[in-house]
Order: C-alpha cells, then structure tokens, then sequence
C-alpha cells in the first residue's frame, strides 16, 4: 500500500433535524455574523431556509444573505460575493445549498485574502488564510461539504479549474437526508454519479490498496442500490440517508487512501464540458466520460477493471460490467452520449483544447490529446 | 439511517518511513518537550526507538522516557507516569508502541489535569483539558491512534473500564506498517480478531444503516485476507498495510456511523476475563466471546445474523458462519473457549459479578446476568 496522509477535520451532524445544531456550532467558534451563500431559492420552497433561521437566530447571529449560485458556479459570481463579504465584514461564510453553492462558499472564505479569487484557482498563488466556513447540504453529490475542493468556471476563458486548500474544508456540514426528498429524480441520479465518479478516480490507480479497494466497491454498490430505490420511492429516508452518507464518503479522503492522488482524465475531461455548456450537469457529464474511459483504459489493464466490472456488477468480463454501468444510466434517465448531452461533433476540436492544458492527462495511464480525441469519439 | 455525529481530527501518516515526520509536526506545534510512554523494549529491537529519537533530534525536541507499559495497562503505571509529567513539566505525551501504551499515554495526558486519572474513567469527573498526544504505532489493533478512547485496568479493584473523552484524539499518529514485520504470528492475529471485534460490536445494531454495514463487510472480509496473507508470510508489506489500514478504521468512527453507538456488551466480558487474568490476550479473549455472542444472538434476530455469515464469509446459514469463524481463529493459533484461555469454571460467578456492573449489558439485545450467565456457559 502507498503511503498516504489523511487529515479531515470537518465535522459532520447528519440526520433529520440536524440543522437546528447549527447556531449554537457558530455562536460556540465566536461568530457573531456571517455571510450565507445560495442558491436560486430552492431552500425556500423545502423549509431549509426557515430552519437555518431559526437555529441562527436563537444563537443571535447576523445573517447576510447572498442569492444566486448557479449550477457550474462562475468566477463573477464568486467576485461579487467577495466584495459584499468585505463591506459587511464578514466574520464567517455560511453554505446552504448543494455542491455549487459549497465550492462558492469556499472561494469567497479564501477569496476576500488575495487581490482576485481566480489566483487560487491558477495555483500560482498560495491560499494562506480562509474565513471559516460552515455548510448545510441540500444535495448529495460533489463531497464539497467535507474536503478541501472547490471547482469554479471562469466564463470569460471558458476555464473551469479547481483549487485545493486544507484551509476550506468546512468546520461544520449538516446533512439531513430528509431536506433532499424534494428533488427531482434527474438532480438525484446525476449527484449519484458524481459520487460513483470520485470513487472511480481512485479506485483504478493503485492494486495494492485492497482495503480502499474494498470499501470503494462498498460505496459503488450502495450508491446504484439507494438510488435505484429512490427511482421507486424520492420519500425513502433509508435511500437518502444512505445515498447522502456514501456520497460524502467518496470524496472526504476515505475512498482514495494509497492511490496516489487519484486519477482525474474524467473530470477534466468533463469540466470542458460545462465550460463550453454551462447548463450540462457534471454528473451527468461524468456519466458520458466514465464508460467509455473505462472501455478505452480496460485493454491497456485488463486485470484491474475486471475486478469493478465482477465487484461492482457482478459481471465476468468488463465489456458487460460496462454495459450495466450504461444500461443504469439510462434507466435512471441521464444521457448516454456526448450526443445526447447536446455537444456537436465540430465542437470536439475545441473541448480538446479546452481539456489539454497540459501535454497529458490522467494517471493510470497518461493520456495525450490523440488519445482523448479517441475516447471522445468513443464517448460520442 | 440514523442521526450521528462525525468528527476525528487526528491526521495520520502512513506509509514506510513515516515515522521522520513526526519531528517537524511537533516543532510546528510549538513543543519542545515531551514524555515518551512505551512499554518493555521491543521498540529497541526493531529501529522505531532510533527513528524516534532521531526526528525529536532533528526538531530539537527534547524527550524524556517512561517504559514499563504492559498489556492490559495500569492505573498503577499511569500514577507514576502523571508524577513524572507534572515533574518534568511535559508539553505532550509521545506514545511509541501498540494500543496499551496509547492508551496509556492518553490516560496520562487527561490525568495530569485531574485529582486522580481514574476519575476519568469513572465517568463522574468529566475530562475538561488534556496535553497533546502524538503515537507511533507498533501493533494493528485498537484502533487507539485514531479515536478517543483508553481502556485501563485497576488491579486493586479488578475492573478494566473506558474512558472517551474528544480532547484525547491523538494530534498526530504514525502507522508504518514495516515496523509490524517482526511481530510473532499471534500478536498479528489476535490484533486482527480485536479490529474485527470493533466492527462487530457496530454491525448488528442497525439494520438501515446499510451504506456502514456494507464497509464493514469490506473491512471484516480484508482482515481476515490479510491476516491469512501474513500467516504465510510476515513480510508481506501489502497485507501489512492493509491490516493496519483496515484496524485504524475499524474504531475511528466510519465503521459505526449510524449504528447508536454499537452493542459493547462482548467488549464488556471481555474486560472481565482480562481483568481476572492480565495474561489475556485482549483480541484472543474477543475470539472466544463474539462467536458465542453471534449464536446466541442469531436465534434472537436471525435475519441480521444471517446477513453477516452471507456477506463475510459466503455461507447461507449463521452457524455455518460462525463455525468458519471458530475455524479461523483456530487456525490462526488463538484460543477457542474460556476453557482454552485458563479460565476455570469455578471462576464464573467472580466473571459474571465483574461483568454486570449494570443491571444489563449490550444494546442490540440488553442482556441480563442469566443470560450473559447462559452466554458464558455457551464460550466455556
């Protein structure tokens, strides 16, 4: 096994009520006011707002509210807040909202200590200091709410680019599966394949990591299962809870122990994507990519996508492992195509651009741009 | 799923080699000096004391050294380790060895700040303040390097109680699995049937907890791999990391997320039998009592016990599960009965009075002293 180090110290209150636990979290760190990032109002049709109100309230903290954290969040977006959190001097970034409104919230928390947000995305310029930050989840999908990642799109460049910082894994998330009941099954099933996305980023990287190996399968099976339940039933608090927790899991550290750092061709192949069309979800991009990452990459290694296609489907060859994975992405009613997300065959020559920054991508195997253009045709 | 909170802030090293940066984490915590806790010297045969001192030199962190710790660490021990951190004015408590010493060392750095360090263990002085803790890790087993808890033994007493408190999570803990490559064969397993303990005492208590059941299925079937892997052969690095992998998360938290806190009523006998006999094994006394526990238990709740016999060990009924069970800690070289472990029958009413010190013990069922009286009867 690699060596690794893990480090999480966000604390998590997951279960039904658990936002009320909030306030008295903030006001026990010494916060007296705080800027909460959003949404386009959601949480005021499904009763999280009034809650985190209330639980704010009781614990006599300010609230400032900033709306408007699209899907595919935008670095524009991210400017403003940062500029309304220096005027109320912002002791604090409150989240409350799904994975977009999480990585804004963690922009901002770095943000108001550089001269421009953008430069932690660049990595040029070290983050040295973040507000704290504290979350409530509305959607389980990116892992946003326990690890230091935040994705951001500069529309002007049309680069969606992520920073890392130990800094901005939040203080505090909840995760109350009950809040998330009310989502459209789509929105559901396209966080699912996020997370089943984050595991497959590891889980390919290293064989010597059995235990993580383990435990991704674990993840990966209970992800299809509660959301094939949720398919059935949106209500089913077990689905959700599980769903919500596994979701969490995949990408707080836990899933990618002695792999080296993962993989990421996927995403950065998919973050080209929704830069060039910001309304294609990332999960459901991801569930384009994957498959046919997975089909390319199988005949370089057969051995080690043999083992997903037979743990996570049950299937003896990974060509139908494959097809199990494709088959349940468009049960769950997701596209199965770079077609079918809307992506025209003249504009591959720009997503290529788009996706190679650098001469390479990926770690598994280091693929170069002829190589993504064949995964893309692959994909198409 | 029901509601729980997760926070585990240790940062953990892992990997070959790890132990040189434990120097500089504690020169960037401002300490520049510390009581080592150890136990009888094995750390001098196998190069962890040299690399120890080595990386406190670099950092010019001077270290002063308590040896002695036993399996089934003292209140008697940890008295004379408190006077000798008050004398020395010690910053932090360096643990360098298995979970007695950790524990230890964690009984110490809560101890020095009480009247008595068994207060805390009685649960009426609650721990309000503790020196830092940092360990080097010898033995896969107690999960101790990364959780809350210390298990003592007051000799004069006989009882072997708990104590959690969250200002006892080591800050740092080092897990190099090279260093576990000279341990006999026995210590490996009966570490192996501890971690795998801890799972258990979680896994039957709820059954919508499905995504935690389905890691310790991951966790419970890696460990007994492994453990077979090392059974052939000690050095095999991979089956090394993963068993100590696989341990640590045994008792950091994700192994019982949704579970109510787990049953601990096998973890309560068995504090009894090593309380009345310190020769015992912790992990070859667990070895003896779940298998009972889990036939007992499964005439009770037979669809809960029957999942585990499915998911670890591929058997369609729960006593073909627990027979495979038996088999294994057979094989492994540990004990199978109380008979086994030197217990005499005479013994059993000391045992039981030990035992019950509540009117029951356990949570998935709450047993009473007839029962656990039957259940003993059965291990016997």
């Amino acid at each position: 096994m690699e060596a690794f180090t893990f480090h999480n110290p966000t604390r998590i209150h997951f279960g039904v009520g658990m936002i009320s636990k909030l306030g008295k979290e903030m006001q026990d760190a010494g916060i007296k006011s705080c800027l909460m990032v959003a949404g386009e109002g959601s949480i005021k049709q499904n009763s999280v707002y009034t809650q985190v109100l209330d639980t704010l309230n009781n614990h006599h903290i300010t609230v400032h509210e900033a709306w408007g954290v699209q899907a595919n969040p935008t670095l524009a977006k991210v400017r403003e807040m940062v500029t309304l959190a220096h005027t109320l001097k912002a002791q604090a970034i409150l989240a409350v909202g799904g994975g977009s409104v999480i990585d804004s919230a963690k922009a901002v928390a770095a943000g108001v200590f550089l001269d421009d947000p953008w430069d932690a995305f660049g990595g040029n310029v070290p983050v040295k200091q973040a507000l704290p930050i504290y979350t409530v989840l509305t959607i389980s999908a990116t892992g946003s709410e326990m690890n230091g990642n935040s994705v951001l799109t500069n529309t002007d460049t049309k680069q969606k680019w992520a920073f890392y910082s130990p800094l901005v894994y939040p203080q505090v998330s909840i995760i109350d599966p009950a809040v998330q009941c009310s989502l459209p099954f789509k929105q559901t099933a396209s966080g699912a394949i996020d997370a089943i996305s984050h595991v497959l980023e590891y889980y390919f990287v290293n064989q010597t990591a059995l235990s993580t190996q383990a435990i991704d399968d674990a993840l990966m099976k209970t992800i299809v299962d509660m959301t094939d339940r949720l398919m059935e039933n949106p209500g089913d608090l077990v689905a959700r809870g599980n769903l919500a927790w596994c979701a969490t899991l995949a990408l707080n550290g836990i899933s990618g122990m002695g792999m080296k750092g993962g993989d990421w061709a996927c995403h950065q192949i998919e973050h080209a994507f929704s830069a060039l069309h910001p309304d294609i979800a990332h999960g459901e991009g991801l569930g384009v990519v994957f498959p046919a990452w997975i089909e390319y990459m199988s005949e370089k290694y057969p051995s080690r996508y043999a083992r997903w296609a037979k743990n996570v489907w049950g299937e003896d060859s990974v060509s139908r492992g494959v097809q199990r994975f494709r088959d349940k992405i468009e049960a769950w009613g997701l596209s199965g195509s770079l077609r079918d997300l809307g992506i025209r065959e003249r504009e591959l020559p720009e997503l290529l651009e788009l996706i190679m920054i650098r001469p390479t991508v990926g770690a598994v195997s280091k693929l170069s741009a002829a190589e993504v253009e064949a995964l893309l045709m692959l994909a198409y």
